[in-house]
Protein backbone atom coordinates (compact mmCIF):
# COMPACT_ATOMS: atom_id res chain seq x y z
CA UNK A 1 0.00 0.00 0.00
CA UNK A 2 2.71 2.27 0.47
CA UNK A 3 3.68 3.26 -3.03
CA UNK A 4 -0.50 4.15 -3.56
CA UNK A 5 -0.29 6.31 -0.39
CA UNK A 6 3.01 7.98 -1.48
CA UNK A 7 1.56 8.64 -5.07
CA UNK A 8 -1.39 10.53 -3.52
CA UNK A 9 0.58 12.42 -1.06
CA UNK A 10 2.93 13.46 -4.06
CA UNK A 11 -0.04 14.59 -6.10
CA UNK A 12 -1.43 16.77 -3.03
CA UNK A 13 2.00 18.70 -2.28
CA UNK A 14 1.67 19.33 -6.51
CA UNK A 15 -1.64 20.69 -5.92
CA UNK A 16 -0.84 22.13 -2.82
CA UNK A 17 2.54 23.99 -4.78
CA UNK A 18 0.44 25.18 -7.48
CA UNK A 19 -1.67 27.43 -5.06
CA UNK A 20 1.13 28.22 -3.17
CA UNK A 21 2.55 29.63 -6.70
CA UNK A 22 -1.00 31.29 -7.50
CA UNK A 23 -0.70 33.03 -3.77
CA UNK A 24 3.14 33.89 -4.73
CA UNK A 25 2.09 35.75 -7.61
CA UNK A 26 -0.84 37.58 -6.09
CA UNK A 27 1.62 38.99 -3.16
CA UNK A 28 4.32 39.83 -5.14
CA UNK A 29 1.46 42.15 -7.28
CA UNK A 30 0.37 43.88 -4.33
CA UNK A 31 3.88 44.05 -2.86
CA UNK A 32 3.14 42.12 0.59
CA UNK A 33 6.26 41.02 1.86
CA UNK A 34 4.74 37.02 3.27
CA UNK A 35 6.75 35.22 5.90
CA UNK A 36 5.82 31.44 7.22
CA UNK A 37 6.73 30.83 10.40
CA UNK A 38 7.67 27.53 11.27
CA UNK A 39 8.71 25.89 14.85
CA UNK A 40 8.47 23.40 17.70
CA UNK A 41 5.66 23.76 20.00
CA UNK A 42 6.24 26.87 22.43
CA UNK A 43 9.59 28.23 21.06
CA UNK A 44 7.63 31.76 21.54
CA UNK A 45 6.48 32.41 18.11
CA UNK A 46 3.40 33.92 19.31
CA UNK A 47 5.18 36.13 21.59
CA UNK A 48 7.82 37.28 19.10
CA UNK A 49 5.23 37.83 17.05
CA UNK A 50 2.96 39.79 18.75
CA UNK A 51 6.12 41.88 19.97
CA UNK A 52 7.17 42.64 15.95
CA UNK A 53 3.47 43.31 14.98
CA UNK A 54 3.46 45.93 17.62
CA UNK A 55 6.90 47.71 16.77
CA UNK A 56 5.83 47.44 12.93
CA UNK A 57 2.55 48.99 13.46
CA UNK A 58 4.56 52.20 15.68
CA UNK A 59 6.69 52.50 12.45
CA UNK A 60 3.76 52.91 9.63
CA UNK A 61 4.04 49.80 8.60
CA UNK A 62 1.48 48.54 7.30
CA UNK A 63 0.67 44.13 8.97
CA UNK A 64 -1.46 41.63 9.41
CA UNK A 65 -1.16 37.63 10.74
CA UNK A 66 -2.70 34.41 10.07
CA UNK A 67 -2.17 32.21 12.21
CA UNK A 68 -2.81 28.09 12.44
CA UNK A 69 -3.53 26.11 15.56
CA UNK A 70 -4.92 21.99 15.35
CA UNK A 71 -7.52 23.51 18.47
CA UNK A 72 -8.66 26.90 20.33
CA UNK A 73 -8.50 30.56 19.12
CA UNK A 74 -6.16 31.81 21.61
CA UNK A 75 -2.87 32.77 19.71
CA UNK A 76 -5.34 35.14 17.46
CA UNK A 77 -6.81 36.71 20.88
CA UNK A 78 -3.12 37.16 22.15
CA UNK A 79 -2.00 38.71 18.67
CA UNK A 80 -4.96 41.25 18.34
CA UNK A 81 -3.58 42.76 21.44
CA UNK A 82 -1.16 44.32 18.79
CA UNK A 83 -3.74 46.36 16.85
CA UNK A 84 -2.76 44.50 13.95
CA UNK A 85 -5.48 42.29 12.24
CA UNK A 86 -5.64 38.75 12.76
CA UNK A 87 -7.09 35.69 12.00
CA UNK A 88 -6.92 31.97 13.29
CA UNK A 89 -7.00 28.76 11.23
CA UNK A 90 -7.82 26.35 12.84
CA UNK A 91 -7.03 23.12 11.20
CA UNK A 92 -8.44 20.45 13.27
CA UNK A 93 -6.26 17.02 13.20
CA UNK A 94 -4.12 18.49 10.48
CA UNK A 95 -0.57 19.30 11.54
CA UNK A 96 0.76 22.10 9.24
CA UNK A 97 -0.97 24.72 7.03
CA UNK A 98 -1.63 24.50 3.53
CA UNK A 99 -1.81 27.02 0.58
CA UNK A 100 -5.62 26.31 0.22
CA UNK A 101 -6.06 27.22 3.58
CA UNK A 102 -4.17 30.44 3.17
CA UNK A 103 -6.63 31.49 0.21
CA UNK A 104 -9.69 30.50 1.86
CA UNK A 105 -9.27 32.64 5.02
CA UNK A 106 -7.66 35.23 2.77
CA UNK A 107 -11.15 35.65 0.98
CA UNK A 108 -13.19 35.53 4.02
CA UNK A 109 -10.60 37.84 5.96
CA UNK A 110 -12.25 40.77 3.39
CA UNK A 111 -8.22 41.95 3.89
CA UNK A 112 -7.32 43.89 0.37
CA UNK A 113 -3.56 42.49 -0.40
CA UNK A 114 -2.75 46.21 -1.72
CA UNK A 115 -3.36 48.01 2.13
CA UNK A 116 -0.44 45.57 3.46
CA UNK A 117 3.18 45.88 3.39
CA UNK A 118 3.53 42.49 5.53
CA UNK A 119 1.47 39.71 5.80
CA UNK A 120 3.11 37.14 8.98
CA UNK A 121 1.50 33.56 8.44
CA UNK A 122 2.27 31.41 11.83
CA UNK A 123 2.01 27.77 11.34
CA UNK A 124 1.28 25.15 13.48
CA UNK A 125 4.09 24.20 16.35
CA UNK A 126 5.68 21.06 14.17
CA UNK A 127 9.55 20.60 12.98
CA UNK A 128 7.76 17.88 10.28
CA UNK A 129 5.10 18.23 8.38
CA UNK A 130 5.05 21.91 8.00
CA UNK A 131 8.17 21.50 6.41
CA UNK A 132 6.91 20.35 2.73
CA UNK A 133 4.18 22.77 2.57
CA UNK A 134 5.06 26.42 0.44
CA UNK A 135 2.85 28.68 1.33
CA UNK A 136 3.83 31.27 -1.32
CA UNK A 137 6.08 32.68 1.32
CA UNK A 138 9.06 34.95 0.83
CA UNK A 139 10.65 34.26 3.65
CA UNK A 140 10.27 31.20 5.81
CA UNK A 141 11.81 31.30 9.23
CA UNK A 142 12.42 28.86 11.75
CA UNK A 143 12.59 29.62 15.41
CA UNK A 144 14.98 27.81 17.79
CA UNK A 145 14.30 28.48 21.49
CA UNK A 146 17.21 28.31 24.00
CA UNK A 147 14.91 25.80 26.11
CA UNK A 148 14.91 23.14 23.40
CA UNK A 149 18.57 22.10 22.90
CA UNK A 150 20.88 23.05 20.42
CA UNK A 151 20.94 19.75 18.58
CA UNK A 152 17.62 20.34 16.92
CA UNK A 153 18.87 21.19 13.59
CA UNK A 154 20.35 18.13 13.34
CA UNK A 155 17.38 16.36 14.31
CA UNK A 156 14.70 18.33 11.98
CA UNK A 157 16.85 18.57 8.80
CA UNK A 158 14.32 19.28 6.70
CA UNK A 159 12.77 21.90 8.17
CA UNK A 160 16.30 23.74 9.05
CA UNK A 161 17.12 23.29 5.61
CA UNK A 162 14.17 24.67 4.01
CA UNK A 163 14.14 27.62 6.13
CA UNK A 164 15.82 31.11 4.85
CA UNK A 165 16.04 32.71 8.03
CA UNK A 166 16.45 31.10 11.90
CA UNK A 167 15.61 32.91 14.93
CA UNK A 168 17.21 31.82 18.46
CA UNK A 169 14.46 32.69 20.82
CA UNK A 170 13.92 33.15 24.43
CA UNK A 171 17.81 34.64 24.46
CA UNK A 172 17.26 36.29 27.80
CA UNK A 173 17.08 32.29 29.35
CA UNK A 174 20.49 31.21 27.45
CA UNK A 175 22.38 31.38 31.18
CA UNK A 176 19.82 29.68 33.09
CA UNK A 177 19.43 27.10 30.38
CA UNK A 178 23.65 26.92 29.98
CA UNK A 179 22.78 27.29 26.14
CA UNK A 180 26.25 26.55 24.12
CA UNK A 181 25.83 29.05 21.24
CA UNK A 182 28.90 28.12 19.34
CA UNK A 183 27.56 24.04 19.01
CA UNK A 184 23.57 26.02 17.80
CA UNK A 185 25.33 27.92 14.76
CA UNK A 186 27.72 25.45 14.16
CA UNK A 187 24.11 22.94 14.05
CA UNK A 188 22.48 25.66 11.66
CA UNK A 189 25.73 25.98 9.84
CA UNK A 190 25.59 22.39 9.10
CA UNK A 191 21.69 22.24 7.93
CA UNK A 192 21.83 25.31 5.99
CA UNK A 193 25.39 27.09 5.05
CA UNK A 194 25.01 30.32 4.76
CA UNK A 195 21.71 30.81 6.98
CA UNK A 196 20.79 34.02 8.61
CA UNK A 197 20.46 33.61 11.97
CA UNK A 198 18.84 36.05 15.01
CA UNK A 199 19.15 35.78 18.58
CA UNK A 200 15.72 37.48 20.10
CA UNK A 201 13.67 37.85 23.24
CA UNK A 202 10.27 38.20 23.46
CA UNK A 203 10.53 39.62 27.09
CA UNK A 204 13.28 41.63 27.01
CA UNK A 205 13.21 43.24 23.29
CA UNK A 206 16.37 42.16 22.58
CA UNK A 207 17.14 41.60 18.91
CA UNK A 208 13.71 43.46 17.69
CA UNK A 209 15.15 46.33 16.25
CA UNK A 210 17.35 44.57 14.12
CA UNK A 211 15.26 41.93 12.91
CA UNK A 212 12.39 44.73 11.85
CA UNK A 213 15.34 46.34 10.14
CA UNK A 214 16.31 43.32 8.27
CA UNK A 215 12.12 42.46 7.30
CA UNK A 216 12.29 46.72 5.82
CA UNK A 217 15.14 45.79 3.76
CA UNK A 218 14.15 42.64 2.49
CA UNK A 219 10.87 44.14 1.41
CA UNK A 220 12.52 46.99 -0.22
CA UNK A 221 14.69 44.52 -2.04
CA UNK A 222 11.70 42.52 -3.75
CA UNK A 223 10.00 45.36 -4.79
CA UNK A 224 13.24 46.62 -6.47
CA UNK A 225 13.65 43.22 -8.00
CA UNK A 226 10.13 43.77 -9.20
CA UNK A 227 10.20 46.62 -10.46
CA UNK A 228 12.86 46.02 -12.37
CA UNK A 229 11.84 42.08 -13.48
CA UNK B 1 -8.73 13.22 -3.19
CA UNK B 2 -9.55 13.96 0.19
CA UNK B 3 -11.85 10.72 0.44
CA UNK B 4 -9.39 8.33 -0.84
CA UNK B 5 -6.49 9.64 0.85
CA UNK B 6 -8.54 9.10 4.47
CA UNK B 7 -9.90 5.83 3.48
CA UNK B 8 -6.02 4.80 2.74
CA UNK B 9 -4.81 6.33 6.07
CA UNK B 10 -7.47 4.30 8.26
CA UNK B 11 -6.47 1.61 6.25
CA UNK B 12 -2.92 2.03 7.43
CA UNK B 13 -3.88 2.89 11.38
CA UNK B 14 -6.03 -0.78 11.12
CA UNK B 15 -2.69 -2.53 10.02
CA UNK B 16 -0.86 -0.78 12.60
CA UNK B 17 -3.44 -1.11 15.38
CA UNK B 18 -3.31 -4.70 15.08
CA UNK B 19 0.26 -4.69 15.28
CA UNK B 20 0.54 -3.14 18.01
CA UNK B 21 -1.81 -5.63 19.61
CA UNK B 22 0.09 -8.01 18.86
CA UNK B 23 3.70 -6.37 20.18
CA UNK B 24 1.22 -5.63 23.61
CA UNK B 25 0.40 -9.58 23.72
CA UNK B 26 4.31 -10.32 23.56
CA UNK B 27 5.08 -7.60 26.48
CA UNK B 28 2.48 -8.98 28.78
CA UNK B 29 3.06 -12.58 28.49
CA UNK B 30 6.80 -11.60 28.91
CA UNK B 31 6.36 -8.94 31.87
CA UNK B 32 7.98 -6.21 30.08
CA UNK B 33 6.13 -2.62 31.33
CA UNK B 34 6.50 -0.76 28.22
CA UNK B 35 6.11 2.97 27.87
CA UNK B 36 5.49 4.78 24.85
CA UNK B 37 7.25 9.21 25.61
CA UNK B 38 5.80 11.50 23.09
CA UNK B 39 6.21 15.40 23.20
CA UNK B 40 7.55 18.46 21.67
CA UNK B 41 11.03 18.47 20.44
CA UNK B 42 13.40 20.18 23.01
CA UNK B 43 11.06 19.04 26.48
CA UNK B 44 13.73 17.02 27.89
CA UNK B 45 12.53 13.42 26.57
CA UNK B 46 16.34 12.12 26.70
CA UNK B 47 18.06 13.75 29.60
CA UNK B 48 14.71 12.52 31.96
CA UNK B 49 15.05 8.95 30.30
CA UNK B 50 18.69 8.25 30.35
CA UNK B 51 18.55 9.93 34.65
CA UNK B 52 15.22 7.09 34.54
CA UNK B 53 17.35 4.44 32.89
CA UNK B 54 20.09 5.27 35.38
CA UNK B 55 18.12 5.24 38.43
CA UNK B 56 16.32 2.00 37.78
CA UNK B 57 19.49 0.32 36.77
CA UNK B 58 20.59 1.57 40.11
CA UNK B 59 17.87 -0.56 41.91
CA UNK B 60 18.08 -3.39 40.39
CA UNK B 61 15.77 -3.13 37.43
CA UNK B 62 15.93 -4.32 34.09
CA UNK B 63 15.04 -1.58 31.16
CA UNK B 64 16.09 -0.92 27.93
CA UNK B 65 14.93 1.74 25.33
CA UNK B 66 13.82 2.51 21.74
CA UNK B 67 14.67 6.10 20.56
CA UNK B 68 13.32 7.68 17.76
CA UNK B 69 14.29 10.42 15.79
CA UNK B 70 13.95 11.48 12.24
CA UNK B 71 17.63 11.71 12.00
CA UNK B 72 20.56 11.23 13.87
CA UNK B 73 21.79 8.65 16.52
CA UNK B 74 22.44 11.11 19.02
CA UNK B 75 20.09 9.86 21.37
CA UNK B 76 20.99 6.60 21.34
CA UNK B 77 24.55 7.41 22.29
CA UNK B 78 23.25 9.66 24.86
CA UNK B 79 21.06 7.25 26.53
CA UNK B 80 23.54 4.51 26.31
CA UNK B 81 25.37 6.20 28.92
CA UNK B 82 23.14 5.04 31.27
CA UNK B 83 24.27 1.53 30.82
CA UNK B 84 21.14 -0.13 29.29
CA UNK B 85 20.72 -1.54 26.11
CA UNK B 86 19.60 0.91 23.44
CA UNK B 87 18.48 0.80 19.76
CA UNK B 88 18.25 3.96 18.19
CA UNK B 89 15.46 3.87 15.08
CA UNK B 90 16.21 6.72 12.29
CA UNK B 91 12.70 7.57 10.69
CA UNK B 92 14.11 9.16 7.48
CA UNK B 93 10.73 11.30 7.09
CA UNK B 94 8.74 9.81 9.48
CA UNK B 95 7.15 12.61 12.23
CA UNK B 96 6.07 9.42 14.44
CA UNK B 97 7.14 5.80 15.70
CA UNK B 98 4.60 2.76 14.23
CA UNK B 99 4.27 -0.61 15.29
CA UNK B 100 6.45 -2.35 12.60
CA UNK B 101 9.32 -0.15 13.48
CA UNK B 102 8.76 -1.43 17.03
CA UNK B 103 8.81 -5.25 15.77
CA UNK B 104 11.44 -4.97 13.50
CA UNK B 105 13.82 -3.26 15.84
CA UNK B 106 12.94 -5.76 18.77
CA UNK B 107 13.87 -8.50 16.15
CA UNK B 108 16.88 -7.36 15.14
CA UNK B 109 18.26 -6.58 18.75
CA UNK B 110 18.34 -9.74 19.45
CA UNK B 111 17.12 -8.64 23.23
CA UNK B 112 14.82 -11.42 25.03
CA UNK B 113 12.04 -9.53 26.26
CA UNK B 114 11.92 -12.70 29.26
CA UNK B 115 15.05 -10.73 30.18
CA UNK B 116 13.54 -7.10 30.63
CA UNK B 117 10.99 -5.56 33.13
CA UNK B 118 10.69 -2.39 31.48
CA UNK B 119 11.18 -0.98 27.97
CA UNK B 120 11.19 2.27 27.02
CA UNK B 121 10.36 4.14 23.89
CA UNK B 122 10.96 7.70 23.10
CA UNK B 123 8.92 8.53 20.44
CA UNK B 124 9.58 11.30 17.66
CA UNK B 125 9.77 14.84 19.43
CA UNK B 126 6.20 15.75 17.42
CA UNK B 127 2.97 16.78 19.40
CA UNK B 128 0.83 15.69 16.72
CA UNK B 129 1.36 13.15 14.54
CA UNK B 130 2.62 9.99 17.07
CA UNK B 131 -1.10 10.40 19.03
CA UNK B 132 -2.73 8.31 16.45
CA UNK B 133 -0.12 5.40 16.32
CA UNK B 134 -0.57 2.76 18.94
CA UNK B 135 2.83 0.95 19.76
CA UNK B 136 1.72 -1.79 22.25
CA UNK B 137 2.43 0.69 25.24
CA UNK B 138 1.34 -0.11 28.76
CA UNK B 139 1.53 3.70 29.45
CA UNK B 140 1.39 6.59 26.80
CA UNK B 141 3.39 9.71 28.82
CA UNK B 142 3.34 13.21 27.42
CA UNK B 143 6.12 15.55 28.39
CA UNK B 144 5.40 18.89 28.93
CA UNK B 145 8.41 21.39 29.71
CA UNK B 146 7.76 24.70 31.88
CA UNK B 147 9.62 26.65 28.80
CA UNK B 148 6.93 26.13 26.68
CA UNK B 149 3.90 27.53 27.55
CA UNK B 150 0.64 26.10 29.72
CA UNK B 151 -1.46 26.10 27.27
CA UNK B 152 0.14 23.13 24.83
CA UNK B 153 -3.06 20.77 26.40
CA UNK B 154 -5.77 22.68 24.87
CA UNK B 155 -3.63 23.40 21.30
CA UNK B 156 -2.52 19.31 20.90
CA UNK B 157 -5.98 17.83 22.63
CA UNK B 158 -5.69 14.40 20.52
CA UNK B 159 -1.74 13.72 22.18
CA UNK B 160 -2.70 15.14 25.66
CA UNK B 161 -6.07 13.00 25.51
CA UNK B 162 -4.77 9.88 24.54
CA UNK B 163 -1.68 10.13 27.46
CA UNK B 164 -2.24 8.23 30.53
CA UNK B 165 0.30 10.44 32.41
CA UNK B 166 1.60 14.05 31.91
CA UNK B 167 5.28 14.97 33.08
CA UNK B 168 5.91 18.29 33.45
CA UNK B 169 9.87 18.60 33.11
CA UNK B 170 12.54 21.63 33.72
CA UNK B 171 10.73 22.46 36.67
CA UNK B 172 14.13 23.58 37.96
CA UNK B 173 13.23 26.98 35.75
CA UNK B 174 9.80 27.50 36.74
CA UNK B 175 10.98 30.23 38.06
CA UNK B 176 12.87 31.79 35.27
CA UNK B 177 10.19 30.73 32.60
CA UNK B 178 7.07 32.20 35.34
CA UNK B 179 5.29 28.88 34.93
CA UNK B 180 2.01 29.00 36.08
CA UNK B 181 1.17 25.67 37.33
CA UNK B 182 -2.49 25.93 38.88
CA UNK B 183 -3.23 26.88 34.53
CA UNK B 184 -0.98 24.05 33.55
CA UNK B 185 -2.93 21.96 35.68
CA UNK B 186 -6.21 22.87 34.63
CA UNK B 187 -5.21 22.63 30.91
CA UNK B 188 -4.23 19.01 31.74
CA UNK B 189 -7.27 18.33 33.65
CA UNK B 190 -9.56 19.68 30.99
CA UNK B 191 -8.15 17.34 28.11
CA UNK B 192 -8.00 14.49 30.38
CA UNK B 193 -9.93 14.66 34.00
CA UNK B 194 -7.87 12.70 36.22
CA UNK B 195 -4.64 12.41 34.45
CA UNK B 196 -1.84 11.85 36.95
CA UNK B 197 1.13 14.50 36.54
CA UNK B 198 4.35 14.54 38.06
CA UNK B 199 6.57 16.78 37.98
CA UNK B 200 10.68 16.53 37.41
CA UNK B 201 13.99 17.58 36.43
CA UNK B 202 16.46 15.98 34.99
CA UNK B 203 19.36 18.25 36.26
CA UNK B 204 18.52 18.72 39.85
CA UNK B 205 16.74 14.83 40.27
CA UNK B 206 13.46 16.24 41.47
CA UNK B 207 10.90 14.11 41.26
CA UNK B 208 12.25 10.86 39.90
CA UNK B 209 12.10 8.80 43.17
CA UNK B 210 8.40 9.07 43.05
CA UNK B 211 8.11 8.80 39.38
CA UNK B 212 10.28 5.43 39.82
CA UNK B 213 8.09 4.16 42.38
CA UNK B 214 5.00 5.11 40.20
CA UNK B 215 6.37 2.63 37.31
CA UNK B 216 7.29 -0.10 40.04
CA UNK B 217 3.97 -0.16 41.52
CA UNK B 218 2.39 0.06 37.65
CA UNK B 219 4.30 -2.99 36.58
CA UNK B 220 3.58 -4.64 40.02
CA UNK B 221 -0.10 -4.40 39.23
CA UNK B 222 -0.29 -5.00 35.58
CA UNK B 223 1.73 -8.61 36.68
CA UNK B 224 -0.77 -9.23 39.03
CA UNK B 225 -3.75 -8.53 36.95
CA UNK B 226 -2.47 -11.08 34.40
CA UNK B 227 -1.97 -13.95 37.06
CA UNK B 228 -5.42 -13.51 37.91
CA UNK B 229 -6.65 -12.97 34.42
Amino acid sequence: MKPRLLEIRKGVLEKNDLLAEGLRARFQAAGVFTLNWVSSPGTGKTALLEATLKQMREQGQRVAALVGDLATENDAHRLARSGAPVRQIVTGGNCHLEADMIESHLARSGWDLNDLDFLFIENVGNLVCPSSYDLGEDLRVVLLSVTEGEDKPLKYPSMFNSSDVAMITKIDLAEAVEFDRAAAYANLETMRPGLRVFETSAKTGRGLTEWIAFLAEQRAARLASRSQG
